[in-house]
């Protein structure tokens, strides 16, 4: 069994997993997203002392903590965008001190796209692969890797940061400071704002969202259907940059902008057949991802999994 | 000591390598590269019959061979780009199959670009690090990974293969089927090209090329300047989203137009300010090759060495 910890901007999300990846028990509050950081701390306390209620609690062999980022997995410590209280703080240094936690159970930090990752290569649809980019397209673009059949997490918990690469590099500026960033192109708030931005109108009294744009993209209109076009074709160049960097077989997407489903695929493919031309890139799959709801969970899971066997502090993901 | 051969579209390069990357010994013919597969198996031949004649042949331990690509380590084939009689050449059979071969020698592929990788992380600008990225920018433009310590060739050994991610999505058509491949705005024929089309002249009587450029941006010349920094630009971009991707701490660039120096590596570093914005990927390095000439030779030689002590015929470059 593992405990595992699911940190977002909205909800602080844990869960008793056990070693086949179900969820067998659960506990969840509201992210007190403005508030600081000791009452933050409050609620992750809360979560893990309802948690250490359950019987399954007694035989936890690991703890997972999936972060919204980024997170600085060396520190131990994490500054979540939507947070701001957090910010560089040591998450695990103070879920390590929680009184429920036994000695000896070491947290294990990744951030929530590499959980996503683990998540899906070990139950999903990445599951088989040797070599996958998992992706969350939501609000944001996230993103993780496996590669040689092992979770890539880098050196600081933030490889497969796919959102903030250039695939327009005279484009428009992105907060991040560069240009061009997938994100800024693929995101649901960014497909939201190119419908606007061609003359696309929200359905009447519904707000502009990638999921009004889905739905009017269903009924035919032109202007949603090329903002889908547009988002679906900055990932396919950034899928198939990832593919001629690392080599992948399959890339999985998740999050939010996945669920139009083939309003994104469809395009998403057939550009891919434009980028992904090298011999050893073209033939990539593109799956949507398995497990949505539990992703994070069940990746911290398998992020403590993967070293419950692993001695000391300064334990790596690859325990090779 | 180790046996090397680095395979370009000029040359046929032998080396006898010892255990500290010294080349002790040479052989080399030039690339019947209009030949047939007969004729280019020759001139391997000779250059192998060459080295065997070296007292130091008596005692290798592995034979590494770098090509230029694209490579497909798991047949053991090559289909170098500049070479069209090779087309899924079985080049490591045809090797392994040479008389002077001893029993139980089992030559090793990689890319060139794998190899000047290997070259640069053993003994040259990328050693110590242990997640880097090497590029050879050139008439063409190739990489290599090294992640977590070791060499990443990839599943097909074509990993790191930079030249060929799009940092413009919508922009000019490459060959490779793609639009605004790396390759195509910062490689040596596409620096010619830029300055020639912005109305660069080259020097009275000499060709148009990225050293003639590079002459004249010595000299102040604004149009190859702006050439230079394009380049640059292209390169900042597609380092950074390595960097995004994977984690790195260096980038090393060798090749020709790496001999610009300055001209090139400050509108790059320059660059790579605008476009490495995250924290993780803020301040990564950027240096030049350190090994310049023999980095195919002592690369091959590398991956030949990291695999001599692994039994098998299905050995991998990582050999955990």
């Amino acid at each position: 069994m593992y405990a595992a910890l699911d940190i977002g901007g909205t909800k602080i999300a844990g869960a008793l997993v056990d070693e086949e990846g179900r969820v067998v028990g659960r506990a969840q509050r509201p992210t007190p997203a403005k508030g600081s950081a000791g009452v933050l701390m409050g609620a992750v306390g809360s979560v893990l002392d309802e948690l250490a209620r359950d019987p399954g609690w007694g035989v936890i062999r690991g703890l997972g903590i999936a972060s919204a980022g980024p997170v600085d997995t060396v520190a131990g410590a994490v500054s979540p965008v939507n947070i701001p209280a957090w910010r560089g703080f040591p998450l695990v240094d103070e879920v390590r001190a929680h009184p429920m936690l036994f000695a000896g159970i070491e947290p294990v930090l990744i951030g929530d796209a590499v959980a996503m990752t683990a998540a899906e290569h070990w139950l999903g649809a990445a599951r088989g692969f040797d070599d996958a980019l998992c992706m969350v397209v939501s609000t944001g673009v996230g993103g993780g890797l496996v590669l040689d059949g092992r979770l890539h997490p880098g050196p600081s918990g933030n490889a497969g940061h796919i959102g903030h690469i250039s695939v327009d590099l005279d484009g428009a500026a992105c907060p991040c400071g560069a240009r061009g960033c997938v994100e800024g192109m693929a995101s649901g708030t960014a497909i939201a704002r190119r419908a606007l931005a061609s003359g696309w109108v929200p359905p009447a009294g519904e707000p502009a969202t990638a999921a009004t744009v889905a739905q009017d993209a269903r009924r035919g209109d032109a202007l949603a259907l090329a903002a889908f076009d547009r988002a679906a074709k900055a990932l396919a160049a950034a899928i198939a940059a990832t593919g001629s960097l690392v080599e992948i077989g399959v890339a999985v997407i998740g999050g939010g902008v996945a669920q139009a489903g083939d309003l994104l695929f469809t395009p998403l493919r057939r550009h891919l057949d434009s980028y992904a031309t090298l011999d050893f890139v073209r033939g990539l799959e593109v799956r949507p991802a398995a497990l949505a709801q539990d992703a994070g969970l069940v990746g911290a899971a398998a992020a403590a999994r993967l070293l419950a066997d692993v001695p000391g502090p300064h334990r790596r993901l690859d325990p090779a």
